[in-house]
């Protein structure tokens, strides 16, 4: 706003909510306006909630997961079988495989790719310790759903030269077209890659 | 998420910023981890905010603006012009014309429409406020900045009647095309209203 017309706590409140993803600075205000509107229901639960969730998140030591506890939810889960572990780029690819509820087994997250033109070097990652769990044995399974990106499959390349000589089956995710995905709207790389991996029925 | 598979001060967060509006149940987890990731530098300036945002907080007794002084900035500014008051719905209608920087005058927040299937009386808004304000002399014109709705023109002849034999004038916005608009997208009623408001160049 040109003029000053809020306090200056309202102000930085509005600055600091435009920086979260899906909110600009048009609807950061309408946020904080809410807010204000829903001072109890809202606003002060989500105070609370937020101090509440920073006092308490932490990084699980075991599989690089965000939680409120360490080890994770998911690491301490006796249900989950032990033996297969998914590696992931970051949280957010946890989160949505646990969405498809396809496995019930535990992950391992990097916390990025390979990039040496961004400085990311394998020490930079959590690939040690994906070996070191690895190497301890237990575990039968790696599945790598890291993106289907240059920097995915590079740094799946180089999960895979590490694992080398080590008594583990690697697999990686299928490429295909995706479930309720029309043909017409999908790339060649990804049809050519469901052709060859075509499947009786 | 079908599977418990963060503690409940997470899942408690999520839950909350989905209530937020902008944010949805997905873009409120991608909102989570977004805070979670970026701990240092929006985190916990975040969380810092909302609470002291939340500690300061109040209402403007003069004009009902939202603030975290009382009268609030606007009242207390000697740079406006205190004898004209824009009459307005919402404090999200005040920041909007705040942000046209049309005029440098002083507000009076309703708190919304007479709606009376919502039970909406004119003791729930603040009318009387507005009233006292007039009657204690020094404002010269008072502008009706409802929206065009059809509750919005109820309340604005409310407050004409409740202003007759007080020596103020009583004006509203112009209606007419919006600048930028095209016609051809116009609705009949606007079309209207903006021939027969029609001005010489």
């Amino acid at each position: 706003m040109s003029r000053r017309i809020v306090g200056p706590e309202i102000e930085r409140l509005i600055q600091l909510l435009a920086k979260m993803p899906g909110l600009g600075p048009r609807s950061a205000r309408r946020a904080a306006l809410h807010l204000i509107k829903k001072k109890e229901q809202l606003f002060e639960p989500l105070s609370a909630a937020m101090a509440d969730a920073l006092d308490r998140v932490r990084v699980c030591s075991v599989c690089g997961n965000v939680d409120t506890a360490d080890p994770c939810t998911i690491c301490t889960d006796p249900c989950r079988e032990a033996g297969v572990l998914i590696v992931v780029e970051e949280v957010a690819d946890l989160w949505a495989l646990e969405r498809a509820s396809a496995m019930n087994v535990r992950y391992h997250v990097l916390g990025g790719t390979l990039s040496p033109l961004d400085g990311v070097g394998p020490d930079d990652l959590n690939i040690k310790g994906l070996v070191g769990r690895v190497a301890e044995g237990g575990v039968s399974e790696v599945i790598l759903a890291v993106n289907a990106t240059v920097e995915g499959q590079a740094t799946a390349h180089y999960i895979i030269d590490q694992m080398a000589g080590m008594d583990v089956k690697v697999t990686r995710l299928a490429h295909g077209v995706p479930v309720g995905g029309e043909l017409d709207y999908l790339d060649e790389g990804t049809l050519a890659a469901a052709l060859k991996s075509r499947t009786s029925f």
